[in-house]
C-alpha cells in the first residue's frame, strides 16, 4: 500500500479511497491518545465521509457561516474522531489540535458541540440529528430558497428512534430533495447486533414507505459511494437516503465486524498495529469545492416596525389568544417563523399561518420534529416560534435539553398549563414544565397573566437568545396592564403595594389573578397584601423579591404546577444566600381530574380562598 | 330505521350495527351535556368498537383484575365517549353515571384514566397507548403466558408521532401476533386534514415494512370489520393493523366529513337532530364474551427471599454496577422484569439479562418504548425495571408524566449522570433529572453514593409503588456504609456529626463524595461540619434537615445538577414554611465541556475546594 497520492487529484476516486484510509487511522489516533471515544463507529463510515469532501461536500471551511454551504451533520455524534479526522482533511483543524480530542479545554468534545464553528448542532444524544437536519433543508428549501444541500450521516441503532421516522415522514411530506441522509450500516450496537442488523431491504422498504429514496449501496466501495452521491444531487424531486452496508472497525482486521469494540479506544500497541494496517499516517488535504456564491435573500439591516396588539382594561382575552395576535405582528420582522404541532387552533398560531403561510411550518403531532424544525431554522438565524400544548413539549424534551447545548435561539410556547384548563384532564395539563424547562442550560422562563403583557413578552421572546419557553393560559382573565407597561426578561411587576403591606402574596399566569383576588379578600379583613407578578420565572427579579421580604417578611407563592421545581424553587433558590422568611407555597396537591377550573384550582389548594387561608396562618404564627 | 333489536342475537352483525348507531347517540348525549368533549372522533370509530364488544373482546367486566381478560386500550383517549358509551353497553356503568361525563367528581374524566376499573392506563398525550399496548402484549406472550388478546384503537393524527413507529417496530420484531392496532382513519385531525389523509395505501406500507400485518377495511361496514377481526384473531404470526377507512361524525350529515368539528360538543338543538338521525336513543345491552378460565402462571405469595450484593469498606465500586448486581439479587422475585434501551453494558443491566433472559426484554434505542413497555408490563402486575443513561430519559419525559397520571408502578434506572462522567461532553450528561423527575406526581427520586446502599436501594424500589427513579453513578467511588445499614424512601444519613458543627454539608450521589473531602479539609482548618447524605430526593429527610438547620444554622447544598430544581429546591421547599438560612447552594454552572471527572467538576464549581470556600464564606457572614 503506498502512501503518495501527490499524482492524484483530490477529486479522484483512488484519493478518496486513501483519504478513507487517513480518517481511520487518525480517528484511531486521536481516540487512542484521549483514551475513550468511538474509533470503530468512526471507520465504518470513512468512506462515505471521504466521497463526500472530495467530491460532493461544497463547504468553504474558513467561512462556515457563508449561507451558501451545504451543511454536514452528525446524527451519529459518538462518530465525533471522524468528524475531526475530516476537519484536519480539510485544514479546518491541525494534526496537533486533532490530539486534543476529549480533554479539558479542547474544543474537540467528546461528541461535537458548536463550540467549534463548522458545528451547526450538538448531537450525541442519538436520532436528533436528522430531525433538525429536516429543518435545515426546510428553510434552504422555503425560506433562503438557495441551493443548499444538508448531508447528515445518521447510524444504525439510532434508526430505532421514532424521531427518525418523524424526520423521514417530514421529509418526505415536504420533498426535501435538497437532504440526503446517509445511514451507516454497520450491524452491531453498543452491546451488540442491532435490531435489523445487515437487513438493508428492511432499511430500504421503510425508507421508501416514508416518502423518501432510497439508494442501497456497499458503503466501502467509493465507486458505489460516488454513484449514490450523484444520485442524490440529481434531483428525484425526494429526500434521497444511502443505505450504505459497512463493516464496524473497517481497515483493521483485529476488530473488524467483531463485537465487544463498541466506544472503545484501541490500546496503544493495538493502535500501531491498525495503523500499519491502515498504511500508516497520512497528511493527505482535501480541497473541499466552494459553494457558488448565490446572494442570500436580503434581511433588512433595521429592526422593521412591530404594531402590537393592544388590550383595553375592561377586555378579557385569554394570553394565548393575544401571543397568536402578537404573533401576527412580529410577522413583520421577515426572520420570524412559526411552526406547530397540529393545534394551531388552540395555540392561536393559525393566525400567523393565516397571514404569513410561506413562514408557517405545520408539523402536525410530532413535538420532538416541531422543535427540531425550530433548531434547524435557528441555525440558518431564523427566529423560530415554536407552539403546542405546554404539556407536549415534554415529549420533546431531551430536543430541547440538546437545544440549549447546541445554544440554539429557539421560542416555544406552551398553551392550556395547569389545572385551569379544566375539563380535559391532567392529560392535558402542563403541570411540570416549569420545572422541566427551568432546568434547561441558558434559558428563559415566562409566565404572563395578561394579554398586553403576553404581547409584550413575544416580542421580548423574538430579541432574547437561548431557549425562550413562554407558558400561556387556557382562559380569558381581565386585562392588569395597559399598552404602555414594560416587560423584560428578569423583570416583575409589584402590581399592588402599600407602606402597611404585611404579607406579600407572588403569583404568575392565572394564579396572579388569584392573588389578587386574595388581596382583595384580605383587604377586607383589614390586612395589606403586596402582590408581585414573577412573569419572569426565569430568571427572577431578585430585588424585588427582596424588598417584598424585608418589608412584609412574609411570602405566600402561589403556582398553578406541581409543587416541585416552579415558581416556589425559583424564588427560594433566588433568595437563598440571603436566607429566607416563612414561606407559604400553595402548588398543586394530587393528581387533578376533570371539572371546570375553578373547582379544580379549589381542589389543588390554590384557589384565592386558600391564598387567603395560608396569608392568615402565616400571620398568626410566631 | 327501527330501534327495536329484541329479535337479534347480540353477536348478530345486524345487532353491530345497531349498537354502532347506540354509540354514536351517546357519545352525542354525554358530550352535549358536559358541553364539551369529542362526540365526532368517537363516532368515527363506532362500528369498529361495536364489533369488538358484541363479537371479538372477551372481557369480564365485573373482573376488570381477571388475568385473562383481553385488553383494550383507547390510544386515542380523545374519544372518550366512545369509550365511556361502550362501558354503559356492555353494564359496567349506567346512562346516569354516563352523563356525568367531565363534571367535577365524576370518575369519567375528558380522558379516561384508571379513574375506572376497566381502564388500564390513562390516555390522551397521543402516541402512548399503543407503545403501552406493545408492553402488555409482551407481557401475555413471555411472561404470563396467557391467550388474552390486546385490542388498540388509535386516531389516524397520532400516526405522526414517532413514539408510534417505535411501538410497530417492537410489536413486528417480536411478533405479538397477540395484538391488534385498530386505526381509525376518519382523515380529519384538530385543526384540518392530516398528513396522509385517506392514503390508507400509505399507511399499509408503513405498517408492512415496520413488521405488521396490515388489512385496509372500510370502518363502517361491520361485515368487513367482523372479517378483519377474525383476521386478526387467526394468527399470522404477527401483529395485525387493520386500517379502517372512515368518517369523522359519521352518521350526522350536518357534520359528517366537514371541517372544524373537532373537540367540539354538539350545541342541544344540533344534538336533537343528529340523535333522531342516529335512530334515536337507544339502551342496547351487549353480553361481551368473557375470557376463558386459563389458570394464570403462579406467583409465590411470600416475598421470596433476596440476597443482595455486599461490598467492603475497601471496594470502589460504581454505583451503576452495584445496581447490576443488586438486580440480579432481585431476580429471585419471579415478578421482578427488566428493559434496558441498548445501553445494558453501561447500565448494567445485562448481568440481570444474563441470568434472567426470559425476564429481560431489549427496546434498543427507543427510549419512548422502554417506558411504555414497563408500564404495560406494570398493568400485569410485574415490576419493571427500565434503565438508559439518566440523560436519555428525558426522551420519554412525557410517557413518564403520562405514567404518574396512571398511577403505574415503574421503576426508573438512569446511569451516567452529571458532569462526573467526564470524557463523553454534556450530550451524555444527565444534569436537569432531578428536576424533571421530581415534578413527576406520585414520584420518588433516588440518588445513592456507595455500592452498599445501591443495592438495598435497589431492593426498596421494587417494593415502592409510582414512578421510582433511581440516578446511578458512571465512576467508582470508596464505599461508605457497611452491608447492615437501612436506607429508606424518605431517609438520609447523618455520615459526619459532632457537638460542634457549625455548617452542614449537604450531598448525594458523588457529591456526598465531594462534602466529606470538603469536611476533612474544613476540621484541618478546626471547622466542625455535619455532612448529610440526602439520598432519598424526593420524598427529603425533614427531620434532619431541620435538626441540621437548629445545630448549624448554615446549609452548604451540593448537586452534580443544573442549580434549578434539583436538590437544593429540593431541600428548601421541604423547609420552606419554617423559614431558612443562609445556603450556599453549588449546582453546575454554565455549560460543561468534555474532560476528566475532577476537572469538570472543579470547572462547574462542586468540588470539595468550592464547598470548603462556600462554607468559610457562610462561616465568615454576619
Amino acid at each position: 500500500m503506498t502512501v503518495t497520492t501527490e499524482a492524484l487529484a483530490t477529486t479522484d476516486l483512488e484519493f478518496a479511497r486513501q483519504l478513507g484510509q487517513q480518517l481511520r487511522v487518525d480517528s484511531i489516533r486521536c481516540s487512542t491518545a484521549a483514551g475513550s471515544g468511538h474509533p470503530t463507529s468512526s471507520m465504518s463510515a470513512a468512506d462515505l465521509i471521504a466521497v463526500l469532501i472530495a467530491r460532493y461536500l461544497q463547504y468553504d471551511w474558513s467561512k462556515p457561516k457563508d449561507p451558501n454551504n451545504d451543511h454536514l451533520i452528525f446524527s451519529k455524534g459518538h462518530a465525533s474522531p471522524l468528524y475531526y479526522a475530516m476537519l484536519k482533511a480539510v485544514g479546518a483543524i491541525t494534526d496537533a489540535e486533532l490530539m486534543t480530542f476529549r480533554k479539558f479545554g479542547s474544543r474537540l468534545e467528546g461528541h461535537p458541540t458548536p463550540a467549534i464553528p463548522w458545528t451547526d448542532v450538538a448531537t450525541g444524544s442519538l436520532g436528533q440529528g436528522l430531525p433538525i437536519s429536516v429543518g435545515v433543508a426546510l428553510a434552504g428549501k422555503n425560506l433562503d430558497k438557495l441551493p443548499y444541500h444538508v448531508w447528515t450521516l445518521c447510524g444504525d441503532s439510532e434508526l430505532a428512534e421514532g424521531s427518525i421516522w418523524e424526520a423521514f415522514d417530514k421529509a418526505g411530506h415536504y420533498n426535501l430533495a435538497n437532504l440526503t441522509a446517509i445511514l451507516d450500516i454497520n450491524r452491531l450496537g453498543q452491546r451488540g447486533e442491532t435490531e435489523l442488523g445487515w437487513s438493508t431491504d428492511a432499511y430500504r422498504r421503510r425508507v421508501e414507505s416514508f416518502g423518501c429514496f432510497p439508494v442501497v449501496i456497499d458503503g466501502h466501495d467509493v465507486t458505489a459511494i460516488d454513484r449514490a452521491m450523484g444520485q442524490a444531487l440529481s434531483s428525484t424531486g425526494k429526500p434521497t437516503v444511502i443505505i450504505a452496508k459497512t463493516v464496524k472497525g473497517k481497515g483493521f482486521s483485529e476488530i473488524e465486524n467483531k463485537d465487544g469494540w463498541h466506544g472503545k479506544a484501541l490500546p496503544p500497541d493495538m493502535a500501531e498495529r491498525a495503523i500499519k494496517e491502515l498504511g500508516g499516517i497520512r497528511h493527505l488535504k482535501v480541497k473541499t469545492a466552494k459553494p457558488e456564491t448565490t446572494p442570500a435573500p436580503k434581511r433588512p439591516e433595521a429592526a422593521p416596525a412591530v404594531t402590537l396588539p393592544v388590550y383595553k382594561k375592561e377586555d378579557k382575552v385569554a394570553t394565548r389568544k393575544a401571543y397568536g395576535d402578537a404573533l401576527v405582528a412580529l410577522g413583520a420582522m421577515p426572520d420570524v417563523v412559526a411552526m406547530d404541532g397540529e393545534v394551531s387552533n388552540s395555540t392561536h398560531a393559525d393566525e400567523f399561518a393565516k397571514a404569513f403561510p410561506d413562514r408557517f411550518f405545520e408539523m402536525w403531532i410530532a413535538e420532538q420534529q416541531l422543535v427540531a424544525t425550530a433548531v434547524g431554522m435557528s441555525v440558518r438565524g431564523y427566529k423560530p416560534f415554536a407552539s403546542t400544548f405546554a404539556a407536549f413539549f415534554s415529549r420533546a424534551y431531551d430536543f430541547v435539553r440538546m437545544a440549549g447545548i447546541s445554544e440554539a435561539n429557539i421560542r416555544l410556547v406552551g398553551s392550556h398549563a395547569g389545572v385551569e384548563i379544566g375539563q380535559d384532564g391532567p392529560s392535558q395539563m402542563a403541570l411540570e414544565d416549569l420545572a422541566s424547562m427551568r432546568a434547561i442550560i441558558g434559558s428563559t422562563v415566562l409566565y404572563p397573566s395578561d394579554p398586553n403583557q403576553t404581547a409584550k413578552l413575544t416580542k421580548v421572546m423574538a430579541e432574547t437568545n437561548g431557549i425562550v419557553y413562554m407558558r400561556t393560559t387556557r382562559g380569558a382573565y381581565p386585562t392588569l396592564y395597559g399598552p404602555n407597561e414594560t416587560f423584560k426578561v428578569g423583570g416583575s411587576k409589584v402590581v399592588r403595594q402599600s407602606p402597611k403591606d404585611r404579607v406579600t402574596l407572588i403569583g404568575a399566569g392565572v394564579t396572579l389573578h388569584n392573588c389578587l383576588a386574595a388581596a382583595d379578600q384580605l383587604a377586607a379583613k383589614k390586612i395589606a397584601a403586596r402582590v408581585i407578578d414573577l412573569y419572569s420565572v426565569k430568571p427572577v427579579d431578585v430585588k424585588t423579591l427582596r424588598d417584598a421580604v424585608k418589608a412584609t417578611k412574609r411570602l405566600v407563592i402561589v403556582e398553578d404546577h406541581y409543587p416541585e421545581g416552579g415558581i416556589g424553587a425559583a424564588v427560594m433558590e433566588a433568595l437563598a444566600a440571603d436566607g429566607l422568611p416563612k414561606i407559604a407555597h400553595l402548588g398543586v396537591k394530587g393528581l387533578p381530574t376533570s371539572g371546570k377550573p375553578e373547582e379544580l384550582m379549589n381542589a389543588a389548594g390554590i384557589s384565592a380562598k386558600q391564598i387567603v387561608a395560608a396569608a392568615t396562618k402565616l400571620l398568626a404564627a410566631k
